[in-house]
């Protein structure tokens, strides 16, 4: 495989999928998934291992795990609450796990109903559970920070608590953190401070960004997000799951358009426009109720555009 | 008048509604400028100064001139491409004329049937001319040059050439000297190297950047063009007049959306976010066929959030 300058984590059939009322055949998600990974994705979030009478969504949860790994080379990836979903989550085979802890104790008590404190102790089971695997079936552990720029619950968010809590979930255990703008909220500067502010308890335990564009700075945080040297961020293809005519709009940023910025600039994703345009409109069409956003689609490409990914063989 | 940090030009009147096919009644374009002043604009470019057959939506120039002007501390602007528009535009009163150039050869000669020479040419032209006037009557001569990051004629344009204008229109009596994505095929390292070179030949006569956010990226390429240096930016209310439906939508960066980046920044623009959104919703009530984009008015903003500008009073 090509080396890549920045990756990317395609989200849509978790977070893009969690808040649809229609349940989505599991045909379709096997298609977008394979089509993404086709189009040099290399990592996607294929559901959430939650309790089917909270996210009906995901009951095909293992269904779709088992066709991701039979991908070659993609890392399937999954969102955990608590311990019994990442050992559901395990028992899939998923190679990484994506647990998730609200820097927001309101937030939290209403997401998974525990304080940030308890999730953390939650959090060192599942450690605790995965450190007791037999090494090949070990996934990667990854920790979701969220709500880190803003809750709308409690609005602003102390960045001296997001600073505590990424440093005790890398000292549990966590073998990256990660930061989410949960609500989109957050701004350039707030990025590349609180980032910087991350990186100095945790260094490059400090992995990915994952954010929204709710207020339309999705893609200017990403530039401040690569500024801070991060060199990781989660989308969804067309923005899935945004909810544009709503008030608390949601949605990811756009896959399609951060992966043409990042090419643009000269930073290589691995990843063929063209084709993930292709998935986008294959992903519409099998999807016509629900709203797809973003720009690229639209536009195209500048004439005489040359990506970075195309420049190396 | 607070003081600002960042200058926000409202270039909707013009940018936006030179492509409508359908006149634009006087009366929706007058309320349209009061309700942006009454929030706080302090600049509007409200019209183009082009034979009316060429543009028939500003056959009424003069009298959205006229009233723009009734408006207290308001910066009356419109666009010339020739002498012809800048003595109408005199006559007319406004406060700054923008003459524009393009940096392209096929896309100045399909744009105004010159070569970038030629309007060099007919530039010095407009400088003798607002030099011959009456102080008391010379407004503000701005130079503002177009396709600097691309063509959809020629792809990518020679930023030694961009540098070369630059220098000549600064040199041929600009008052200050604006670039702008015309098509929306800048990235941000891009806005920042462009930036850079010119401010190398003619330093903070450079003063604003014109976006487009054809493909995502422009409040990136603010971003990009605040670390740059550059405290002025055109947008468009509801980003009107792009198309983002259609192969190179073109619309402008979104003025609710930038005040809000800027605000939310630290940055003062003066202007009160509520009622530019109520601006913005009256004008689309006004222009029902038309299509409005953009974030914040979904949205809101985030519970909590303190503007920079109420910051002062």
């Amino acid at each position: 495989m090509m080396s890549v300058d920045v990756e990317i984590s395609e989200v849509g059939p978790r977070d893009g999928l969690q808040g649809l009322k229609a349940f989505v055949p599991t045909a379709v998600k096997t298609a977008w998934i394979t089509a993404e990974a086709a189009a040099g994705v290399r990592e996607i979030e294929v559901c959430s291992f939650v309790p089917a009478k909270v996210v009906p969504q995901f009951t095909d949860a293992r269904e779709v795990v088992a066709h991701a790994l039979s991908i070659p080379g993609l890392t399937v990836a999954a969102l955990v609450p608590n311990l019994r979903g990442a050992e559901d989550a395990v028992a899939a085979g998923v190679h990484k796990i994506t647990f998730t802890l609200s820097a927001s104790r309101s937030h939290s008590l209403a997401n998974v109903r525990r304080t940030p404190e308890e999730q953390l102790a939650e959090f060192a089971r599942i450690v605790a559970f995965v450190r007791g695997l037999p090494k090949e079936k070990r996934p990667f552990l990854s920790a979701g920070l969220s709500t880190v720029f803003g809750c709308v619950y409690e609005g602003a968010v102390d960045e001296g608590a997001v600073c505590r809590l990424a440093s005790a979930l890398a000292e549990a255990g966590a073998d990256d953190v990660s930061l989410a703008d949960t609500t989109g909220s957050a701004h350039p500067l707030q990025v590349r401070r609180v980032v910087a502010a991350v990186k100095a308890e945790i260094g490059d335990t400090l992995t990915a960004l994952h954010l929204h564009d709710t207020r339309g700075l999705g893609l200017a945080n990403v530039l401040a997000g690569l500024d801070a040297g991060i060199r990781a961020f989660d989308a969804a293809l067309g923005g899935l799951g945004g909810c544009p005519f709503a008030p608390g709009a949601l949605g990811n940023i756009v896959t399609e358009d951060l992966v043409y910025m990042l090419e643009a600039m000269g930073l290589r994703t691995g990843i063929d426009l063209d084709r993930l345009i292709a998935a986008r409109r294959d992903l519409a069409a099998a999807l016509p109720g629900e709203r797809f956003v973003g720009h690229l689609h639209h536009a195209g490409v500048p004439k005489g555009f040359r990506p970075a990914s195309a420049s190396t063989p």
